[in-house]
């Protein structure tokens, strides 16, 4: 496979990879997410309209396609990966809210709080992220109690004060840092990023290996593919946030850099962020070379997420 | 033991054990949120502001003493306590926010928002909430993993959509639906209070016989306890909002009652409502009786609550 590109075969069969995931992580949620009944409707109602938005599945794909390295089959896979897109979910909820980053709109329509209201849209994340945690517990997630223990430990860890909860907080510094003349180093966004999308993509791709109780050394490289995958993506994101036109991203363009947000790109300039993003696309690539065939989909990943961003 | 009231003796002997429960947590508590250090310590220092309000642990309590009945030592039921208590902080400041109850008061001291800002408080919350379910599945909560899955899970649904969150929903709605002439009737208020408060007074007493590895048969009475106890507390605790003076409550006080807001007294009257309380309080210590003197410090607590509101 070549390193640098992905074919147009390669590109054809990871985009049919995503939408299959899609499909299986959306008909889970859809049976996984209460229904709307009783004098508490409008807390299922204001969850399922934030998860039915027509997100990609990212997380969901990672953590199918990492569970597919180790044998362990969809329908068993498919409860971590509703519970990881439930909690990646929650975090857009909350981080749209007024008092965050207020965001009208998320892929082209209102978000939450527009919709409904911003009480109903704390209550909907905090509801969302609550479910993520009673799903992976749930014995249908496993049959083992060790397993289902060591899914909620990490995704709490991924999810928490160190993990994608203080990546927010560094971000919301952002502004009133910069006003103070101390905007963030370029080893410091790489921190942000790393908590605040990093952690969750790690989780996503290791959750597969915990569900299979595979060792260490298989764990830590779907960590560090995922660690690699998550700044490519996030460089790629901030590429189209500079670049981009409105109507591709669906949501407010040049944003993080009108609030002097630093960014790699900002840091770096165009081209030295881009040749970053492809390293760290090959060495993600690279990470996973030791599985074989069955991994193509994942190492292909990171060169077709670039390519957005092209 | 006498049902309707609380001998000089057995208040003195429940508050110390209310004050050893409270010691034990708050150290538990100490150790287990994280320190605040680094670029996002605002988080951890949002947290501690939050947790570390003077609370009287009153979940906790009922974990432990809980815990006592089925031979579980303190020291093994503490971190589950911790993990109900961050649970609980967690909604406080959620509820406390300006789009939902927009109290600038807790306990005589400024909100969470207050002290820092809204977004701060959001993620406070967020971090709280998953910080219980990674404390909960932890190893050193307890050596099985079942166990930990189980408490997992059942306090996602005693907190979830169906619990707490819903009920936090259902009384939002109240003032909309009151100017709408539809306030809510007593089956409604109660459904409303045994989702937003009871729910998690269930899996407070019900922790303590989860950890034992007890059967059915015990967890349900530890429910059914905890079910008649919490809406006798929330009787008690309108009684106080309708009658109480500011000082006492150090919140604002007949908040509700001002919004329109239903209760059980306000349906009931004052005498009606105190009867309630009062058969709901004999209930509740008569189902812990078969398990003897242990369960004396329990089965005193309802009277106690009710004698605040004497």
């Amino acid at each position: 496979m070549a390193l640098d590109t992905v074919s147009p075969d390669r590109a054809r069969d990871l985009n049919a990879a995503l939408k299959r995931a899609a499909a299986e992580v959306d008909s889970a949620l859809d049976r996984l997410i209460p229904q709307p009944v009783g004098l508490h409707a409008r807390v299922a109602e204001s969850m399922r309209y934030a998860v039915f938005a027509g997100g990609k599945r990212l997380r969901p794909f990672l953590t199918l396609a990492g569970a597919r390295l180790f044998d362990v089959p969809v329908s068993r896979a498919v409860r971590a990966a509703a519970a990881i897109e439930a909690l990646h979910t929650y975090s857009l909820v909350h981080d749209d809210l007024p008092c965050m980053d207020d965001d009208d709109l998320r892929r082209g329509r209102p978000t939450t709080h527009k919709k409904f209201d911003e009480a109903t849209a704390v209550l909907a994340g905090d509801a969302l992220l609550t479910l993520s945690f009673g799903l992976l517990a749930d014995p249908e997630t496993h049959p083992s109690g060790e397993v289902r223990s060591a899914l909620v430990a990490r995704l709490a860890h991924a999810g928490g004060a160190d993990g994608m909860i203080g990546g927010q907080m560094i971000d919301m510094l952002a502004p009133q840092k910069a006003e103070a003349g101390r905007s963030y180093n370029d080893q410091e966004v790489i921190l942000l990023q790393r908590m605040k999308t990093g952690a969750l993509f790690e989780f996503s791709c290791e959750a597969g290996a915990i569900l299979a109780e595979a060792g260490e050394e298989d764990r830590r490289r779907m960590r560090d593919f995922a660690r690699d995958l998550g700044l490519a993506f996030q460089i790629a994101d901030d590429l189209i946030d500079l670049l981009g036109a409105e109507e591709t991203a669906g949501k407010a363009v040049g944003k993080d850099s009108d609030q002097g947000k630093a960014t790699l790109v900002s840091l770096y300039g165009v081209d030295k962020a881009r040749a970053e993003a492809a390293r760290l696309a090959e060495q993600a690539s690279q990470t996973l070379s030791v599985y074989g065939s069955v991994a193509d989909d994942l190492r292909a990943l990171p060169f077709f997420l670039l390519d957005r961003a092209a």
